[in-house]
This record gives C-alpha cells, structure tokens and sequence, in this order.
C-alpha cells in the first residue's frame, strides 16, 4: 500500500461560506476524500471495508488554517500516512493552492488525524490485514 | 396524526452561500426537518420508523424559490400534508420570515414534494399504520 | 457557448445519509457544479461572471429521485441548456450510473431548472452578453 | 459578555452519514452555532460584526471524538472562552448526550479552537470592543 498520495479539488460554490471562502468544516470532507483516493491508489476500496463489517472512524484531528481557499480554486491535496499498527492510523494533510503564472504554491491547511478500526458494534479492532502498514515512523 | 405544523429555524453560518444567501440546496434540508417535527408533535418518531424497517424516501420535489434567506435570519416554516394514501405522501412547505416591526411576513420559499414508503430492499410497501391517514383532498 | 455538457461524478462519504443514499438534497449541488463545468467547457468563468456583479440564482427546480446512488458510485452528469433568453436559462438535468461490465446505465435523477439573473441589489437584469444564447427551443 | 454558554442540538437527518452517525466534520458546524449563541446571548449579533467589517476566522482547531451522536439524538453542547485578547479567542466545547432516564450524560466530543480577528482585506486586527474581554486564563 502507498504511504503518500496526492489528488486535486476543486472548490464547488456551496462549499464557500458568506466570507466568499470555503467553510472550515469542508476542509475535513476534502481530507477525508483523501484518505479515500490514497487507499483506491492501493487498489483498496473503502466501500469494500465497510461492506466488509469493518468502520474506520475519525478518533481526533487538529487543524491549522493558513490561508482561505476560494471559490473555483484549483487546489492540490497530499495526503500521507505517519503511523500504521494495531487499530491506529495517522495521516498528515497538506492542502496547497498552486500559483497560475509562476512553479510555486500556498499552504492552505495543514491537519493530522488519528483513525481508529472498529466493527459494527463499535469496539475497536485491529485494522483488516491490507491495511496493516506496520509503519511506525516518529510524528511529523 | 395532525396534518400541518409551524416550525422556527435559525438560519446557521455554514448554510449561507458566497452570495451572502442560504444555498438553495440547504432549503431541501429545513424540509426535511419540518417532516421529522411534524411527526415528532404527532407522538411519532421517525427513528423508530427506520428502526422498525421502513424508509421514507423523497420521490419528486418541486421547489420556488421567492425570495432569498439571510445569514441569522429568523423564519418560520409551515408543513402541510396535502395527500397520504396507499404509499405515499404529498407535503406542501412554505417557508417564511417574519418582519421584525409589524405583523407582516415574507414568503421565501414554498414547495411540494413527494415521499414514498419502502422497505430496506427499496421495494415500495404501504406507509405504517400509525401513518395512515387517508387523506386524499385535491393537489394545493 | 454550448449548449450540452456531460461530467463524471464520484460520491463522497459525506454526501451519503443514514440509509446509506446519496442525500436527496446533495444531487442540487452536482447540478450546480454541471452548470458550473458547462460554462469552463465554453471558456467562461462563472467566479468572472460573479466578480462583474451578475449573480444567477435558481428561480425554480423541478426534481425526480427514480433510483438512489451509493457511496463511492461513478456517476455521470448530463446537463443541458433548454432555454436562454433574456434574464432566465432552463436547465436539465440528467444523472446516470453506468454498468460496470455491460453497455448499459441506469438513470438516477432528473431534474429542470430556472435560473435569473440578478444584479447585487436583486433587481432582475439581462443575462451577460456571452451568455446570451437565444435558444428557445419547446420546453423538454 | 458571559464566557459560558449551554445550547441543545437536536441531531438532523442530513447530518448523519453512512454509518448512521453525525458526520465528523458536521460537528464542526455544531461548534460555529455555539460561538453564535454565546455571543447573542450576550447581546452581541454576529451578524452586526460582520457587517462592521470584522470577520472571525477559524485560525486552529483541535477535536477529540469519543463516542458517535446519532440521528434524532438531543444534545447539548457547552461553550467556554478560555482566552480572549487583543485578536485572538480561544473557545473549548464539550458536547454531551444526557440518558434519558436517568441523571448522567456521556461526552461525545471535545475541541478547542483559536479564532482570529481580521478585517475584510484579510489583515489581523484587535477585536471589536464589544468583545475585549480581556481573559487571559491558562489553556485548559
């Protein structure tokens, strides 16, 4: 499985609150798309996991706000993989817009979260095998 | 079961658009409230109605849009039940703001939509018992 | 400009509601995203368009639900501009799901739209000149 | 201005997802409606800040989720200022579902946030006086 992965957004209109900027909360839909993405780059399905009785739930997540993204803006996401073991994962996000006319870019956002593998009745489980990274990397 | 109810909503930071205005889309949810608490003044819970195996499901929605909803805005929406028979049920919304210094009100958005009872494997079934109404007056 | 446009649509985890369905007021938003990729795929920019101080508004949406799409579904938005005159444009709307092995596809949701344009005030102006289409063609 | 408010939060349909629970950037929303009543509750209309050209941005946030709130769920979200000086508040939330029957409530999510003062050019700036509150209290 990779360990980094990288998608484009683009801002939709009613992601954009009444400042003329995406709302705080949206950011968290684009990372989870993502973390999604990340895993469908594996050739892993996340409907799949699920059907498969297992949940990976959002445990905790801290989020820093640079800059606003805008309406129609053409952003990039790089989603990476910190920590891998047991029922835990930990992805960073990096959340860019790219200059139109010259090879440099804004951070946005920056966040990490740490997701949990659970069942169907919510106890904790050790995350399914195709998941099991073994990564264990100090955090970034 | 009553057939008509008064909901008040609060119009909230994240349901306002770049224009200043509710996105039109976020209408569709404040409907959907005035279905859950206009059961809810019925002593029905509409939970348990998904527990116990049935969906309602939006089947058609026809929507005006009069006038637009503002960030903190106070309205009111009124539900109405024009038609429950057999599978189905017609509600009529039309959402409005008081004025805040005379006894007049603004029409923002009325609509009609049409839900249909099925089961979990997405076949149409007759509503519940407790939702049998027998109300078939003309379309308003 | 064109008149007809077709996108790819991917459902995200966070437009999907408790009976594991796209949530019927979501689709409002793929549509106004296919109005949006229309105008790009005719080298317009509907944030240009908004920054000269012409807002589009949805006036009125007419919308049948026949089949529900699921998360992570590949979808495909087919949108097309029935009428365009004066200060008003009707869209439709038409979603598909295609089969993953055969020739075949599904139709999910259709829908009409009737969008004006406004000035920031709200007063009702001529659409912008290069939107300006001249189609009348029979409502469809 | 009081530095703790206590609002209930009634769980909507279109703010569950696929697994029959809020969405985990829906509480974010949730957090904004605590901000917002905490000020009105002082007198104070976020609405009238805007319009004078101050806007609150969400600068950080920080979020732990311990247990799912569900569908229909009636909640009750705790806001508290921690810190408030010059361009910067600092709010924590404790959002809780009380049992039903009995005297006790089990806490579903906690956060902190760090929201800054800005002016509509995007620059910091110190808060209105109508919000100088001056708490400068240790983090909690």
């Amino acid at each position: 499985m990779i360990q980094q992965h990288e998608i484009p957004i683009r801002v939709h209109y009613h992601e954009v609150d009444g400042q003329g900027r995406v709302h705080h909360a949206q950011y968290l839909n684009y990372f989870e798309r993502g973390r999604v993405e990340m895993l469908r780059a594996s050739g892993i399905s996340y409907r799949d996991i699920e059907e498969s009785g297992t949940l990976l739930v959002v445990h905790s997540m801290n989020v820093q706000f640079h800059l606003p993204a805008l309406f129609d803006d053409s952003l990039v996401l790089r989603t990476r993989i910190n920590y891998c073991h047991g029922a835990r994962i930990e992805h960073h996000y990096h959340l860019v817009r790219k200059h139109p006319d010259r090879d440099a870019e804004d951070t946005l956002v920056t966040a990490t979260s740490q997701i949990a593998s659970i069942d169907r009745s919510g106890r904790v489980q050790r995350l399914p095998k195709m998941l099991q990274l073994n990564i264990r990397t100090p955090k970034g």
